[in-house]
């Protein structure tokens, strides 16, 4: 049984293809979705479709794999048994992976959550989609210049990889892109501000590289704060410490818990709700049982998806082990390199020895990211709609619909 | 002022491109949509970007027109004020293009819209692809024969264009798109229903065309009822007459009305709501006023994208004679012909003296339909999107969200 489709639960499941096993794949969602690009949907470079696959269509070919789409509400370790749908669906395992990935945190104010969505789930690539264009049809509605220039205000909280990602889209976007369609607006006057608690942007990459997409992003407009805590969000303001920012848009990208699944199955968890597992990624007591990737908490592994895929692999391996009586082995991340693409044509790219920025980087990442999507009509589909998007500066699913509009929060 | 961003609307904001007038365009979603491709996004052949353009982008050229977004509550014809958003928006006009559209009727049955959802817009289209998808994933969970027949049987209410449409489309999609994505079910038993109250399908087509249609879904499998009046709908069954079929998915093709904002506007209408226009398609005494597409009840006029386009362009030019002098002029419709395509690779065309039918009729409304949708980047991905499905057989947005898959109705 594996809860959870995406980079840890697929590849967990492929990586059983050939073991003499009945693999069930559990996930509410009926998509394996490829997170890396969803900053795109969320500003309307990409569809959905583009980015997302059925996991029954993934998993089409794989004769030991079933399907089910279905919402886990809990997990009961000893009977060996997961329920989903309030308790409709009730199934029962020999081994469990559980890959259910993570959510933000808002760091004790949960209240921020409907104010300032993440940046997860296409659900949520829509929402925040839906708020940056219908703030820009708000401002040119609007004929009081505060609320304008609050409504052209885009902050974006968090300066990790996705931070740093959307705030790289959104000026050239708004400045480039719709530059010949609003008739009232000045969309000189958009500001984007990236706001970071910790002292450097990229926390994760060296110094170098942190100094370097700080340059790019003011190259491109972007107002950078780092060593900024945000002390409030409301409906029209973001507080930084004693500064009040008028803006009627955040985008949360700053901390991730893990799925609250992890809770629910009663393991101990570190801080950010992870559950603490054996260097074989078991649960202490309950050998049959892994977590992989975002839920589980394994030192110096970074929140990424070649990690989660790593441990897919790893907890498949160990199944098929304890099934022809093998021993166990610890799991051993292999460092692949990490990347931030800023705006169009720039990133940077770490690979241990090597690092790189500027447009070379760039090129690497738009390969990498076309090679790791599944599938032969997603890929070109995004080639298609990337060099659309070069030459006309616009996204192509710039998209409100009436349920979209009627709630303008 | 002209209110309605589609077929009409846009067309009548187009035709004053060089007319010594200001043109203001409202509507309540930002985009123009292509809906004679809509039924291709409710199953999930198409994304919904690939059929829809912003309307700024569409006007963007066109010096004199500025495009807003809101919802029109309320139009003062008498003091020339059209109100939007609750109010906030007040917008003055001396001349008014009302092209709102019709919405579904359900025959004095309003409590059937949440079970039987209709076909206009992308929100529409949306909801009916989750349905569909989720009805197989539903079935693909039951272990109960009786309620799997019944979320394997969609019934389509509705034998004009939309109905044939969408009815031909669902047994292929279903049999072959999905033939080997579920372990379960037996897609061999989805049964795919076609219910029309009239005598025949197609009843604004010739008789041999109707004939021609019936055969061709029969063909498909598709089980078609005409003279069959749909008495009952509820959360579990459609009744015909006495006979009750279980089914979870009813869609709704049947009847329209016109869109509410043209009882507000306190004009007579006819009992379709359509507004009781002069020939030149101006209110009576209100002859800035003009009402056009589906909104408007003109004799021998069918509702179909070319009539409302040669409505928008008529109401445009009235306004140019106004201003000019020149007297009105009646609308008098020029017949371009109709199409509906059954499933893939069949079609019936009925162009006055020429009709014709099957392969060659489908490679018709292809090309047509290619050609008049907006927009290079559309008609690319379009092509490629059928080129797609064509050879796979299957959706390539397919699609269940978190919030998709929350709430099964």
């Amino acid at each position: 049984m594996i809860v959870g489709g995406g980079f840890g639960g697929l590849t967990a499941a492929r990586a059983l293809r050939s073991a003499p096993v009945d693999v069930t794949l559990v996930d509410r969602r009926n998509h394996y979705l490829f997170q890396p690009l969803l900053y795109q949907v969320a500003t309307g470079v990409l569809s959905p479709a583009d980015i997302a696959m059925p996991l029954r269509v993934l998993l089409r070919a794989q004769r030991n794999a079933t399907v089910l789409l279905g919402d886990v509400a809990a997990i009961d370790l000893h009977s060996r048994v997961v329920s989903a749908d309030a308790g409709r669906l009730r199934l029962p395992f020999d081994y469990l992976i559980v890959a259910t990935g993570s959510r933000h945190s808002y760091f004790n104010h949960p209240e921020w959550e409907s104010i300032a969505p993440g940046l997860k789930t296409l659900d949520d690539a829509r929402e925040i989609r839906r708020r940056f264009l219908l703030a820009l049809e708000q401002a040119e509605r609007s004929t009081d210049p505060a609320e304008r220039d609050a409504l052209l205000t885009f902050v974006i909280v968090g300066g990790g990889p996705t931070g740093v990602e959307l705030a790289g889209v959104l000026p050239t976007l708004a400045r480039r892109g719709f530059r010949r369609d609003f008739r009232r607006l000045d969309l000189n006057r958009v500001r984007v501000l990236l706001v970071e608690g910790g002292p450097r942007l990229l926390a994760a990459f060296p110094d170098a590289l942190s100094i370097r997409a700080l340059r790019d992003l003011q190259d491109l407009g972007v107002e950078c704060r780092t060593g900024a805590i945000v002390t409030q969000v409301t409906a029209d303001a973001v507080h930084i410490g004693e500064e009040r920012i008028a803006t009627r848009t955040v985008l949360w990208a700053a901390g991730n818990t893990a799925s609250p699944l992890v809770r629910v199955m009663g393991v101990a968890t570190d801080r950010a709700g992870r559950a603490l597992v054996l260097p074989d990624l078991s649960i202490p007591d309950h050998p049959h049982v892994f977590v992989v990737g975002d839920a589980a908490a394994v030192p110096d592994v970074p929140g990424l998806a070649a990690a989660a895929n790593q441990m897919g692999e790893h907890a498949a391996r160990m199944i098929v082990h304890a099934l022809s009586g093998e021993s166990r082995e610890s799991f051993r991340y292999r460092d692949k390199g990490s990347m931030a693409v800023i705006g169009r044509g720039r990133a940077v790219a770490d690979f241990g020895r090597v690092q790189f920025t500027g447009a070379f980087a760039f090129l690497t990442w738009l390969f990498v990211h076309l090679l790791y999507l599944a599938g032969f009509r997603n890929r070109l589909a995004v080639m298609l709609e990337w060099g659309y998007s070069y030459f006309t500066y616009g996204p192509s699913a710039r998209l409100i619909t009436e349920e979209d509009a009627k709630d303008p929060r």
